[in-house]
Parts: structure tokens; C-alpha cells; sequence
């Protein structure tokens, strides 16, 4: 154990948290610290998931309590508005963080502090904090202090876009984005809705008014063009299953190309996208546990619309092994340790 | 029984028969008198489907034997290019047919044979064949002979679009359709992708390349269009459950008008369409089991795109229980006999 | 509306409320008076479930402001203890009540304070309540002030072992009832146990220390006794759908009979019990949505054991549909009124 | 790729040969050799499961074409019946095998070829096949040349029985097993009764006439017996999902013992075999895709009997998990190499 690292994961007890769990149980390079959790304080990890007994042996601790200034990194599973309490205190004493909430995803607080409903309390960080996406952003989250995971939405759409959007090949103000999420993306709430008699043999949209992984996925891929801006109509929708999304997307074509050359190039070196031949469809079941993405298209015909099929694993692209590839990045470990897992079928 | 009809069902050992057997079985003024099937001919029904144990109590015919010709109406719940082999035969012996397959669906048999893949051999009826979408032929259906039950997809996309092309208010050539069925909608048939062990916890969509529902849905939309066509782009998605059809449309308006006072006029009569309150999302299992089709809407904002929501039970409204619904406007019975069936919740 | 009984519901949120609901929309010879719920009052019922819309116009009333003293019956579907509280009031004032809770379920006061943990506060109606278990009280109900609608796994259970217990046919002390239940049978209650990330793909025993139900039905059957009483060995387990109870008895024959002859000859007059052909095996999907219970049974080759199978709709005949059956007898109706419904399959 | 040895699978493309690709795929000692697949010969591994794309890049062989002759040890995911024919040969050429299917399970032939349907072409090795559960057999495998991997619910089932029959303290004629499994158990094959929309939502038994499990789990629960035979009733069940087995026993203690000591002790050293206190209910989810088998007991007041339940991933531990694990042990690596899985939850 002593060249791990030390890592610690403020709230652990949620969905994202205990992925991160799974991740981090089978990771060859870490050790894990500190595990908190506000509710679930004093008991055993294991208590709390009997999938864990045997494999993590700890206990949930006060986050009051926890040791997190002498971790090497530590990753926040909370609600959003947590991170940014800690992250000047952290990143000062030389601790990274990686951020699975929203706190440092979007840079104009405004729009943050209108979609979020809260002040921005630690806008001083927000300027380094880089979006972790490795697909755009790798070289910067080498030498990142913070860590801004994307959300699962925004990982599968812009994944599905950025080809298109970096070598500005469609009309980028008329964008669709119908997307598809099993319900462990709404975490692990006593809601009503959320109760298996309600959501089993059910499908619905949500959020028709506006969704706060909007402005996260125009504000980043509007960053990606050169110039102008990206403007996107999106739609959540609830999947009567537990892990997975689909984002099915309609964009415009203002030029010819090549659809099947442009995405196999952009994603030949990615060791977590893969591109399927044009007018097969990915299912979410594909890459169900696995930190994979895949992606498929279609040219209509005499059109020049396209449809996008991107399909990840909520819990694993989507959150907690994207954050585990970002640690594996900062702390130049083999991009894909821990996360080679094929994929659950059937 | 005196007074009741006689129906004949062709096809009855499929899930769209037996949801007319259903139907019939609780229907105030039939009388059930053939129920063919080729697969399961000579078999109990209820030996079948055990739910019909001790209600209907007949067997399944071969469809070589059956009296479909003394019967007053018969429903076909057969594949496509059943119906059109004994239309001719049965018409002009008095017998009405309601076809639940695609047969008479379409009036261009270019297009009908293009992507049907067969020769259409009922020419001379498909003149006189009504769309039996009530909402626009309501008058029409009442004296028909011969009756083309509209496809799942298309009544829940047509349901939800006919207000804004009946009257003109979107860009008809910039259509988007994002649909998504359950799995009773791929039929009863030993596929091995409809199996559970790959179907659930699974989402992806199908038929990227062009489903038959589009050429159904771009001709009666266009018909009911003053000028001009109709363009849509359609992709359906496989749903991890049994019933229900979501669909999402994205549409441009042209001009300016209050949505929520279109739909609610336009539909204001209609016993089986409810329009919901606009930014509410109806869901799937508000409608299972019942021949409803709920509908909502929201404008985006800083933009002329709408977004519209229609749900259906696809086996109901999608299917069988439309065809009951137009057997009762044929017989000039109440449109609701036998349809006023509360939703299964939950 | 001037000859239907006014009937009021006591708890009509959950979903056995809601069953109720559903099943008085529907039925010929009732209007509904007062629908009554603590955390809804105020909220149309179509606000709730939107399944209602246009079925179902009326609000939840505070418990409190509900005129029950002026309805013909009252259903309480409510947590335990509340009918009791209430039960005097009403019955004095000539007001039928059927308590689908536990309140009046069973005679020994010990016993019930003991599982239920509160005090019984209306010992002086106990007496004459009545279990409300068609099949073995009818003739009781007819006159019943107050009945008891048994519970939902009781009633699997009962009807599986009564033809046997009441010819005293098996070794009473050594039962074993296996049973599982769809997870609507645990409430609309916010638990994280009941959310659909926890209980989809996921199957567990509970209760194993002892569920309220076991005294309910050694009481009730030890009563079908001629002398002695029953014992049993009962496990309930909670299956990853939402309607549905299937009970699988062992038991020990101690002599020789057609247990074919004896299930059909018990139940020849019934509407609602359907006994299958020896070692079929029914399915709960096979009673979904009605008040159907199917039984089969298979006798163990060299062995006296034997093996039986009840299957019901825990919402129908295990409590909204047993509880319309009891008002139908209480009210002189035709037993089946408004209960003739087809399951619905698929 | 040197030192790692060659495996062969047989019938690679059912449930079981995908989930020995899935664990052979991150197995850090062995070198996939040859896939065979009678079905889909020529066909990428990845064609057929989308999950397997840039992890298994190799196509299925014709059987008749594979050269197992070569292999280290081959793995038949086959139906029974097959691996009896390659047997002679192969074990004759220093192959090793794991027979996943039921050739070799069984010592009595006669019993076994009543229950399988046909003859048994290879007796002269069901003598030295070693019956692969390592928790009683671990020392015979190792240098066993034939493995008979158990069933899924014999494995569920002996597990959770062996300490009590090892130490004779049950009534060993008077055992039940109650047991319920996912539909991935009921294998990859186009049955309609596996279809989705027939086994989602529903729960039944199965085989009630008797299962071919129960041979299997009466003779080899009957060799750990000192003295005397086995007999249990076995009623297996038919879950709405797709991963896991809950067996759940019933059984009458002949003398006291401490139930905890008892299996805490007998287990104390398996890696895969976990005892939860006394009173709680493991969760088939707690287990999935793990190779873990929990198990939990209650002894029921004033009486003798005893509840034991047990549960397993039936594709893991009941199958390819188990498989993997008699490999480790017969090439002499950890046993737990390549199966360190945390369950995956939610």
C-alpha cells in the first residue's frame, strides 16, 4: 500500500458515490482514506450496500470529521454547492479535487447562479477549474488542481457533437438533443416518482421548461467552435430501466462530408469512444458498467440532416469513471487503469 | 344475443387480437363469432392466453374454415398483405372490414410496394378505403366499407401534430418525430432481440434507415395540408417495457398563436384525446390499458421551436383499441362503448 | 345518480385507494361521494394521478371536513388504526364500513396489539366484524356492519389451503407458504427500498422473523377448523415488478383423495376462483388487472407431500377488488358488478 | 502472451459462453483461442454482442473446424449431450475440460439418462469427472482432467444446505427448496415465453412434475452424507429479470446447534461464500455479476424449522464464475484470479 495514493470520497453513499466505490475497490494504484457521508455517518459502508461486504470494510464518516486535507485527491459525490465550500482549503494544501456536481462545470456565474439557484461562493477557483472531458481537455487536466466533471447528459451529447461542432459542419443554432436516462441518474432520493411502481412500465419527458445541463453543454461546445455560438433544444426524458442514456440528435449539415471518416478520425485514439459504421444503432446495454461510449449516425436522405446516436453508461462515462479516467490523468497513470471492464451482457 | 353483431377476428393469437378479444370481451353489443389463427389453429384460446380463462371459452379456426362471410364485420390483426387477399370477397357480400394491418394504409402503391416489399393486389378498394384515424375521417368511417387502422407511431404523431398543420402554423417540410415504443409493438414473434434477457435495461433506437410509419404519416398529414406536403424526420426507439408510445416532436412555427387555446379547440370534442396544461409531461402509464392519447406542448424560449409530447397505449389507441372505436362509429353505436376503461395505475 | 348508493373513501391516495378508484369509475350502481386524503387534501385526484383526468373530477378532502356520516358505505383504505377510530361513529349512524387495513381482521385483541403494536381501540365492534373472505363468509357479509377485506398475501394463501383445512386433509402444523408479492404491495411510501435502482433486477426475502399476516391466517383458518388449530411457516419475498402475489404452499397430505375432484367440487360455484388442470402452473400476469385468483396444485411422486399455487392481483383480489366484492354482496348487487374485467395481457 | 495458457470455449455465443468471454476477457493468465459457435460461425464475436467491440476481436469457429486439440483446457458452454462426444479425445491429448453443461454431473447413469433424454456415450470417464464445487471438492479438482461444472441452482441450493447435511443435524428426507432465477437461466433461445413482453411483469413456477436439477442436487448432497440419501422437494420459479437465483429452504433440525457458529466455521476460509447474521435477507442485486454466494438463516420460534437462504448470480457462481474458479484451481493460480468483482449496484 505504500506507493498508493490516497484518495477520499466526500459522500459516498449516493449512486455516484458508491460507483466510485465499485471503481476504486479494483483500482491497482489507490488507496482509499475517507469515505463520507452526512446520513449515513457510523455505519459500515457495507451496511449501507451489502454489495460491499468483504470488499470495502469501512465506515461513512462525519464529513465534519474527515481527514481530507492529508488525501492526495479527493473526489466530491454531494449535492451541488458542496465542493466549492471546500475547494479553496483543499487545492491550498495541496490537494486535488475532481467535482462530480455542477459546482465548477460552467464559467459565466451568472448563468450558473440562475440555473443552480445559489451564489457562486467560490468563484476565485472557477477560473482554473478545467472541464473534464479528456476528449477536449486532456492536456489540461494533467496539471489541473480542480476538476469540473461533466454531468451524464452533456457527456453523451457533446461526445455525440464535437466532430461536427470542432470543424464547424452544421448549423450550430439549430441543434436537437433527444436524450434518454435510466433513473439512477436521478440518484438516490426518497421521491415519490422515483418508486418502482410509478416509474417500472413508464416513459415521460421532464424538465420541458429548461434543463441545467443546457447551459453546460452550449457554454463547452460553444468554446470548442472558433467562433459564434452553440444554441441547442434538449430534452430529458426518464428510461424505465436503471443505468444508461441515449441522446438522439438532429443537427443540419451546411457542408459535404464524409460522416464516417470525420468521426472514426476525430475518436482514433480514444481509448473510450468507439464509432460504429453508419445505420447501426448503439444500445445502452453495450456499454452498461464500462467506461464506453458509443456513437452511430445517419445521413437522411435528400436531406442534409443528420441523426446522432451517442449511448453511455450514466453512472460510468456519465460520472464516476469519467472521474476516475480524470484521476488517472492527473496523476499520469495509464489512462485506463481500473477501468478495462467489458461491458455486463445480458 | 339477439340483437348483437357478429365479429369475426382473423389473426386473433397475436398481442393486437388479443387485445381485441380483450376489448370484445367486454363489449356491450357483440358477439364474437370466428377467431382464426393459423399457428395456434384448433387450440383453446384460453389454452393460449390463460388470462382468458373462463371468458372466452372458443377455439382458435383455421383460417381456411372460418364463416368469416356471415359475420357483419370482420378485424384483421394479421401481417401485412393478408387483409388485401379477402377484401374483395367479403365487401361485396355485405361484410365491413377493418384492417389492422397496413394494407389500405396508404393510397400511392408505388410507395406502398416500395416499402412493403410486395405487389399490392387490392387496387380497386384502396379508393374507397377510410383512414381510420377518427379525429379527421370520423364522417367518412361511418359509411366505410373498408376501414385502414392507423399504425401505432402514426396516430401518435398525427394526433399531435394535426392542430398545427390543419391550420398552417409550422414549417411542414421541418418536421421531427423522436418516437419511442414498448416492446409489445414488435408483436409476438420469436426474435431473439425481443427477448427479456436483451431487451431489458436496454434503449436504442431502430430503423435509422427509414421505418414504413414515415410514408403512412407524410401522406395522410399532407392530405389534410390545403397545399403543399409534408416532410418529417421519424426515428423510433425500443422501450425496456410492454406498453406505451412516447412521442416527441419538434416543429417551427411560421407565425403566432396561442398554442394551449389550439389544441384545447381543436380537440375539444374528441372523447380519447386529452390535452394537458403546456410544460406538463404526460406519461405512458397515465394512458395504459385506456384508448386515450394525452398530449402537451412547450414553446422554447428566444426561439420559434415547439416542443409536443403525445403518449398512447400502443396496443389501444395504437391498435386495437382504435379499431373498436371505429367498429363503433361504423355501427353507429357510442363511439366509447366498451372504451370507457380507466387507466391501470399502477 | 338518483338510485346509486353513495360510497366514500377514506385514504384515497395510495394505491390501494386508488385501485378502489379505478374500480368505482367503472362500476354501474354507485356515485362517489367524498374522496379523503391527509397529504392530498385540496389537490384534484386527477392532480395526483393523472391516469384520472377526465374520469375522476373531484379533490381529496381533509379526513377531517369529510362528510362520511352521509354516505351509504365507507372504505377505508387507510393505515392501520385509523378505521377503528371511526368505526363506532359511522355504524351507529346506519354507515357500512369495509376496512381494507388490519384493524378488524383479527379477534384475539392480544394477539393483534401484539403485531400491530398500538392499542385495539374499538373491542366492542370486534365481535361482529366480519372477514371479509367471500368464499368462506358470504353469507355473513350480507349483513355485515363492518367488514374486514382480508390482506393480500391472506388471501393467496386461504384460498390455496381452504379446500384442504376444511376437509381436514393435511397435517395443519406443518404448512409451509413461500410467497412473493409485486412491490405495489409495500405502498406509495417514500423508502429508498422501494425506489426502482434498488428494486429492479433485484429479489430478496424479508419479514423473516415474522410478518403481521402469518396471525391473520392461522386465526382464519384454525376458525375453518373443526377442531385444532393451524400452524404455518411463512416467508413473503419482493419480486422486481409492481402487481402481482403468487403463494407456493407445502403441505403434507394425511390420506388419500383426487385433489383435482376437491379443488373443482370446492369451487364450482365461485366467480372468482379458477382452478387449473393439475400441474399446470398459472401466472400472476394471467390475473393482472382482475379479481381472478387461479390455483393449481401437483402431488409429489413417492411422497405424500404436495405442492400448491395460488396466483392473485394484490391489488384487486388481495384489496381494491376483494373489498368491491364485499360491497356488492353487502348491497344485494350482482357479486361481479363492475369486476367483470379481462386481465390484461400482454 | 508467452506463459499464458490457451482456452478454448465451445458454443460461445449463449448466455453462459458470452459471460466465460466476459471474465476470460479480463483474466490475467490465459490466452482465448478459439470461440466455437455452431449458429454463428464466421460471425465477429462482436457482431453478435455489441459489448465484446475492441475487446474480443476474434470471429466464432465452426466446431468441427476448431482446433481444441490444441488448447490447455476447453470450456463447453454447450447444451447437454455435447461435450461427452470430445471428451474421450480430448482428455486422451492432456486437455483439460470444464463441461458447463450436464454430461458429467450425474454418476448414475440410469438416473441420468432418464432425466436427460438420451444415452450416455462416455462412461468410461463419468468415473473420474470431479463434480466442481470447490467448497466441497477443491482438493479432487486440482488434478482433475474432467470437470463437471454444477447447475446454477444446485449450486445456489448446496451451498446454502451443505454445513447442515456435512454435520447431519437436518431431517435429510424432509428438505424444501423453494427457488426463484432470472431468465437469463433459461438461456438465449427463441421461446416465446422468454419474450419481454410475456415474462416482464410476471412471476410463475416452473417444471412442477419435477426439474432435472433435482437428481444433480439428491446425489451429490447425498455423497456428503456419512450414511443415508438426500430427498428434497424442488420448485424452481421463473423471475420478471434478467440476473440472479434466491433459493430459499426449509428445513426441521433433529438436534441444537448454534446456526451462526455453524456456517461462520464451515465457510470461514472461502473466498466466494458469505455469511450475513442471522435475520437478514441477502439481495439477489448484491451478488450480480459477482462470482459471491450469500447466504442468511432464521430458526423459527417454538418450532424446529429452519429458513435458509442463499443467493448467486446464476451466470457467475452458477455457471461461468464457477467455471473460471475450477480453472484457477486446476492450473494452480489464485483461486480468485480474474474474478475480484465488486457486484455492480445499482
Amino acid at each position: 500500500m505504500e506507493n498508493k495514493i490516497k484518495i477520499s470520497v466526500v459522500g459516498g453513499s449516493g449512486y455516484t458515490g458508491m460507483e466510485l466505490l465499485r471503481l476504486l475497490s479494483q483500482h491497482p494504484y489507490i488507496h482509499i482514506h475517507h469515505i463520507t457521508s452526512r446520513g449515513d455517518k457510523g455505519k459500515l459502508v457495507s451496511e449501507v450496500y451489502p454489495s460491499m461486504r468483504g470488499i470495502i470494510t469501512q465506515r461513512f464518516i462525519d464529513p465534519e470529521e474527515a481527514d481530507l486535507i492529508n488525501s492526495d485527491l479527493v473526489f466530491f459525490a454531494t449535492p451541488n454547492g458542496i465542493a466549492m465550500q471546500h475547494a479553496q482549503h483543499l487545492v491550498s494544501n495541496g490537494v486535488k479535487i475532481i467535482d462530480l456536481a455542477a459546482d465548477f462545470r460552467i464559467k459565466d456565474t451568472n448563468i450558473w447562479e440562475h440555473w443552480y439557484g445559489m451564489k457562486h461562493i467560490c468563484k476565485e477557483l472557477l477560473g482554473e477549474a478545467i472541464y473534464g472531458l479528456p476528449e477536449i481537455n486532456r492536456e489540461k487536466i494533467k496539471n489541473a488542481r480542480i476538476v469540473a466533471n461533466p454531468g451524464c447528459y452533456p457527456t453523451a451529447i457533446q461526445l455525440g457533437l464535437l466532430p461536427l461542432i470542432k470543424n464547424n459542419l452544421i448549423d450550430n443554432h439549430n441543434i436537437i438533443a433527444d436524450a434518454k436516462s435510466g433513473i439512477s441518474g436521478a440518484g438516490k432520493r426518497q421521491d415519490t416518482s422515483l418508486l418502482m411502481s410509478e416509474s417500472a412500465e413508464n416513459f415521460k419527458a421532464y424538465a420541458l421548461e429548461g434543463h441545467r445541463h443546457l447551459p453546460e453543454i452550449e457554454e463547452n461546445l460553444s468554446m470548442v467552435l472558433n467562433e459564434g455560438d452553440v444554441k441547442l433544444t434538449f430534452v430529458p426524458h426518464l428510461l424505465p430501466m436503471v443505468r444508461g442514456i441515449h441522446a438522439t440528435m438532429y443537427v443540419d449539415a451546411i457542408k459535404d462530408f464524409d460522416i464516417s471518416d470525420l468521426y472514426q478520425d476525430f475518436y482514433k485514439n480514444e481509448p473510450f469512444v468507439d464509432i460504429l459504421p453508419q445505420g447501426e444503432c448503439p444500445e445502452t446495454k453495450s456499454v452498461r458498467s464500462s467506461n464506453i461510449c458509443r456513437i452511430s449516425f445517419q445521413k437522411q436522405k435528400e436531406s442534409n440532416r443528420i441523426v446522432i446516436l451517442s449511448v453511455i453508461d450514466n453512472l460510468m462515462k456519465g460520472a464516476a469513471g469519467q472521474a476516475i479516467q480524470n484521476m488517472n490523468i492527473i496523476m499520469g497513470y495509464d489512462e485506463t487503469a481500473g477501468l478495462r471492464l467489458t461491458p455486463l451482457m445480458p
